[in-house]
């Protein structure tokens, strides 16, 4: 009765390589969300700065070429909307999540199955909705 | 070993609005869930009271053309069964969960991803079924 | 940009019956995960304690024709691996999870919806991953 | 380095039987908050309203002698402040929490431990503060 | 209004060794607790089928001199009440907990302050009563 | 029956500030923690690097006379040990925590009563002993 939905949230995604691009793209449209990528931070901290488009969650993969990780990624854009949900994907990076990971975020360890990066995004965004 | 397994949980719909009707049919049904779908808090009480379905979990939207709202269904639902599973979906009420809804219940703001809801699903039959 | 991710986690799966081999089989691999199916706890605590596949989490029937149940099993592989996911599936054994169940495990009870499996090993794997 | 901490969190306690308000002011007190103590939900929702003291929490008693339930109280507070953290203390009542309380509430059945209450407070305000 | 607040929740207590005992007991009265201990697995078993008194939570050492360890003793409660919430106290067997504890159950590492032991059996009691 | 419980956990204070100082000092001791307090975040690291003593969680001001604030004395000390239990207290700097805080952390915001921060640090030991 509120009107019809319309659209779907879209997720913020930061990875800069294809196969990894293919499969959170994959994963994300099979769960029925909207997505942009994006290859590095700046580009990712910049379309959230604008608020052109309302981005409803990151996924970062940790380690990109460019200057910026994951870790800084994810402070910068939370100094932003301090309740932005964040899933980490990372191999090699693991062990930093504890100290560089930023509060109520999910760390997604290499290799993962797309249900997993569906049911983490979704997770955050069912618990982050309320109050 | 116990038998084969029959059936699978049935969800209980509230939903008077036919391209919702549909999003919310399709997403359940991909996840592995059959569902009734009942356009009035009314009938979706007597479903529940008669008991000839037993149904696992409540599917409501909060604003409907009949008298009831989605907050009173779920209500009235507690009081037959406490620990009856509850998702709300809205898109200009997302501020009155914190008032209106029940305690362990799930929010899903419009508009939502079907894995959100699938998700949301799943999460509260999986916590709710032990103890 | 830390090269491929090559492989998807794999589950290992004490089952021995056949239609719920299939349902739990179709239901992981849809989800992405991979899995090795047993039909004995035997099995699957020489499977993992060989260490030959690196297996990420435990779905067990509880009820199983062989000696040992599912809550036996469980608490043999958390010997080896205290951390280690764990989700039975049960329908006539659900009130016995308080008392035989290991902390931190999901109960499926049957009849289920492939996509509580997903979820419940998703989540089990998201929130166990970091420290 | 921020300055002298000055006061202490002052908890609004609807409770209208003396033996009850004497055991909840001193097991907050022990904990050592600050408590304002009123009779009834209609003082309880003004003061609130007023804004003239800033209040943390909300304790009130289900069954009252006035005409408005903890149940009501509750909610009229949450419809001002959607965060506000409540704890409702029972006997008879405590079935109806499930369909009658707010969402992220406790609930404390009687007879309860002053610790319970202190315990249940402390949760609900250091869950509350970030984000 | 609903008649004074009489009693306080009981606390099964079991613990053969004195200082431990006394620990133990400070800890819970300070925190308005009343608690019974008894020195063996068998006296807790007994009286919890007993009836007589209603206890509201089990903490128990996990070795102990007589034949039942608290893994045990838990396991046996748990199929009696299926909620009752347990706290294990223990000084080298924590490793065990993954693969002996019961689920929801709260394990303390000796040595402990008696604020955790307090805070453990309010969470249990908070959490566990409502739905 | 294991031995004497021989001392208490021992919490590791960051406060260059006295009253502060004073108020932390009483709760934990209340508590029936022991606790050493330093008064900059060069010396809170360095007693964590030596390991001379075990301790149990780190308490931090955000803000201090010396160069380090608490947000960067909890990234130091989480790479030492990433399991390493941590509270932040804080008036000025709450929405911060968001993008400067662990994952896993409890913020107390300024003025807080001294059982909210034993309660937390209770529930950090007590939640992260097991697995």
């Amino acid at each position: 009765m509120e009107g019809e939905m319309e659209g779907v949230p879209i997720i913020l995604v930061v990875e800069d390589e294809e196969p990894l691009q293919e499969i959170v793209h994959d994963a994300l449209k099979e769960g029925g969300f909207d997505l942009t990528t994006v290859a590095s931070g700046q580009e990712a901290v910049a379309m959230v700065e604008s608020g052109v488009v309302k981005y409803s969650a990151l996924v970062t993969d940790v380690n990109l070429k460019g200057p910026m990780k994951g870790w800084e990624i994810a402070r910068l854009i939370r100094q932003i909307d301090p309740a932005f949900p964040v899933v980490y994907m990372t191999g090699a990076a693991a062990e930093d999540w504890a100290s560089e990971g930023v509060p109520n975020s999910v760390l997604l360890e290499k290799p993962f199955a797309p249900a997993q990066l569906v049911t983490a995004v979704s997770q955050l965004l069912n618990a982050g909705s309320p109050t």
